[in-house]
């Protein structure tokens, strides 16, 4: 039985209590939040104590703490907790400086502690499903990726201010998809994009609709679309062609009624966003973890994960200004 | 918050449990089943007390009764918790005997407690919507309903000889199914069925295999089929043709993903039985139950509607006997 | 090359003027209508002279005529073009009268020239596949048949009034696709039929929504679905559930886009009636009635097959008059 | 009645010969091909005459030529038909080097006959289903395109070596896709690309693998992802994001069986390759042609279309080698 303090009982935090409560190998013992009302009423509802962060991390009966607090805070809470000896599962991105990323890896590093980054689509049965299938040669050789990820509408533009931008906010999830499923990192990054959902946008010094094109140094070939603006609902979408074959993983929808009348056949929107999309995903993540910690395995989605995806997204953005490929390293 | 007990730790109490755990607004207090290991490990794993059944169902510190027990044990619980004044929610069918039933609501109705039976496919959002939708006149008038319900294998001929019969132990969420849906009983009931499976059940006296058509006074026509063996799967579908259309609602496929090769394109079977298929169900139905008994709001399926659905039942084993439709009154 | 004449230049005609011309071995050389201008017109497109009945089955320079004129001539068309010597192919049913069928068979049956029925549908690709895929043993034995036909809109009740009833002009084509898949004739015929679509229907005798329960000897059961309205489009699907697995046949859909918008996906209808849905069908039939004549084959649907289709449809009016189950002999 | 002379008797004229048959409005006259063997069998097919190239053009019972002879033949066919005063429609490309191509449209634009070229996934219902619904506003503005264009399997090396490359080969059409839906040219365009299917393919100085995106003056973005093997068949959508939702055009299938086992559930294919998936696109596009000429209005795809698809596929050729995007002009 695992004992958790959560950090962060905002939109995300509540999941994550959810999955805790319900796992039966996980007991939350404490939730903490810079709005202490919040942190009460979510650990009110699953007989769990409010705490202050520092009170938290301290805590001897805490055997883990999943970090679901604001980005800024994400690299200086993984150390403290790695420090205190707590396994830690933390919200992505690491960090939106890509030097401060790698600070931050070499500083838990010697924790020692199990530390993962939440990129939780890895754990959406339909893209682990991909990888998996990739893995027992259903499709032969792997050579041109495609990733479909677009939001159902913008966030106000004070946030895509403080955002990191489109590459560092957005897309960094399909870079790190891009990452799992190719299993290597690319040679050369290009990305076009432009403001054209709103010019205010493009006002902030950010972009709302891009494409980015990977090359690898075998040939292989990758391209991420990312939308801020799909009035029909979350579109996450996955296409791998293979020497053998198609892998293709579809958007999971709301339900599965079609309406077929003298106008036309209506059926469900994708899941509005990611709470609704990735539910599942989340339980399977925090098993994920519960497991790994258990048995003394090691996480299955890394520090350096973290680290890696975010370097993607700076060669991005580095190509955006240039007008030219970037390359990439870590 | 609603403090529960629940009776039966078996394969449906651990996916009640998980909800109760789960649900902001209940807590699970005590555990209770006939083996008692069973039901001290499902207690601990949710910091609940095991118990035996008259503690639960006595104890002034629960506030509602989950019956999830066998099926011989449904009428005396609810009888035995609705008069110690407990809230309930039981598992279907109310009783294999439509007299024991209507017994059973005739003591229970005295309690007044809330009594809800588990028709979980009431909850499932495809079904549900089927019947918001048409509630809404997205098809306008009903004509012609069509509930396709398979297994995906037979469950032991030692359980069929118990079972009540294909109409009373699976065909029964389909006669529930289609009142819920047309919101009246029909006038006849003709049934025809083989054991074309597996000859077993045939010579235990019961079908596998099964066709019932079902009128209605206003000349609405619905027809039911069963299979106790599909082996791809919970094929679990409902159509419904009304005089501005049709409304489907498929299966819940286990994943999104397809594979094009050159031997065909591959994609995922039907969740693979009522638990997977369920899940969300199943959650739907308890956060049903607590709502209604919090807000004292009437319960979304009643102990009636238990009944109404074993007549139908009953209708159809007479009719597979005699080879004539069979009329319904309860 | 298969020299044609073709009788009748109606909406069906013409389908079949056009794939007698495409066709790379037939060539149309007469055309016949009690409307003349009609011939007139379709013959001069194809650079082929009008003719008058008489003249077209008589012509030596004919090895075929398609009969597709109204059903009261069919019978008597199909003899005197088999007593010239001619190949024929003749638009389904054969008659409205079993009796008259079977007399026209007993007639046909001496001249001993190709007499091929055009029940289109064991030529759709989807249906043909069903059949082709059962043969092959990709679903083990067969258990359930279950068949969906649903027309667009009802004809005028002046039509119904002369039809024959549903059974014998509508769901003929279902009986037809039953003996066609099950290979076999049903042992009993169940009916149930309602004019909930249009009272004026009940008023000239006939049903516009009816459901028919066939049982076999071996304890297969098919279940056929016929409505008169379906506000979508014509909605054709066959499922065959078998030991091994289901094999499913769903609508030809007029394109392939889909909308997805704020207020839900949009997507094709099935092809709005028989011409656009059996455009395809048709060329196959006429492919495979040339190829059988031009090999000296046995055709794929003889006139033994069209007086079995009507012997069904006569014990489900039957049925639906007794209210009771009837048996079927030929 | 248009009377038509056919040049070419391979695989692509031989669908043409069977639209033109088949069409009410035209007629098959003559028929040309350096192999006089195949002229003579197709001919013979028809009712029509085989006859020398010069004949064809200059028989004065000929209205119309119909180019489907080998890529380096085009631009002096269209020259020579236009000059004899023959309408033309005329396979694409229109020759494999822009400047060819630009004086074939200066020469044959002096001779004012109707110029056609086939690009033929204009009248795909499917393609231009996306056409339409974009002009009637049903997404609002574009912004995002997006096209998967796969063949089967690579054509032989000794093909590749004439072909012009991927982009002037193949990408073509998908350029004219772009150029068609979007309206308008792209202001840059940038291509990657990899020999990861057949490094022979590599080795002769053409790539299978691309992708090439497009940024256009106004901020919109195209992709277009290609590649010479989808062992799964001919991969042909395409899908539009717009500010009010996402139009999106999938693959034409081989049929709409399901077979659902235990190890799955297996549906059809696409539909092989060009003649297969674009049968329905070829007969549109010759009843747009007929049409066009009979009536007098100008034709639905122009010479000029053809440069223009022409220019962005040098571009791309371009923009592969310097590995920057280049800019496109005409």
């Amino acid at each position: 039985m695992l004992r958790i303090g959560l950090l962060g009982a905002g939109r995300i935090g509540r999941v994550h209590a959810t999955n805790i409560a319900a796992h039966p190998k996980s007991f939350l013992v404490a939730v903490s939040d810079i709005n202490v009302g919040a942190a009460k009423d979510l650990a009110s509802a699953y007989h769990a104590d409010a705490a202050d962060v520092d009170a938290v991390i301290n805590n001897p009966d805490i055997d883990a703490v999943l970090i679901a607090t604001s980005t800024d805070t994400h690299s200086d809470l993984i150390e403290r907790a790695a420090k205190a000896g707590k396994a830690v599962l933390c919200e992505k991105p690491v960090d939106l400086s890509l030097e401060r990323a790698k600070a931050c890896l070499a500083a838990a590093s010697q924790a020692g502690t199990p530390i993962m980054i939440g990129f939780n689509r890895r754990f959406d049965p339909n893209f682990s499903g991909i990888k998996i299938a990739l893995s027992k040669g259903d499709i032969g050789k792997p050579e041109l990726l495609s990733i479909t990820s677009f939001d159902p509408a913008p966030p106000p533009v004070s946030y895509i201010k403080v955002s990191g931008g489109l590459f560092r906010d957005m897309m960094i999830h399909d870079f790190d998809m891009a990452n799992f499923i190719m299993g290597d990192l690319p040679k050369t990054v290009h990305a076009v994009g432009s403001s054209i959902v709103d010019p205010e946008i493009g006002a902030a010094g950010d972009v709302d609709t891009a494409v980015v094109t990977l090359t690898y140094a075998d040939g292989r070939i990758a391209v991420i679309k990312n939308s801020r603006r799909a009035v029909y609902g979350y579109d996450q979408r996955v296409e791998l062609l293979g020497s053998d074959g198609l892998l293709s993983a579809g958007n999971v929808l709301e339900h599965t009624i079609s309406k077929s009348t003298a106008s036309g056949v209506t059926s469900a929107k994708p899941e509005f966003f990611f709470l609704e999309r990735y539910m599942r995903a989340y339980a399977a993540e925090w098993d994920a973890f519960v497991r790994s910690v258990e048995e003394g395995r090691a996480v299955p989605v890394t520090l350096q994960d973290g680290v890696a995806a975010l370097a993607l997204a700076e060669a991005a953005a580095n190509s955006l200004v240039s007008g030219r490929p970037s390359s990439v390293s870590i």
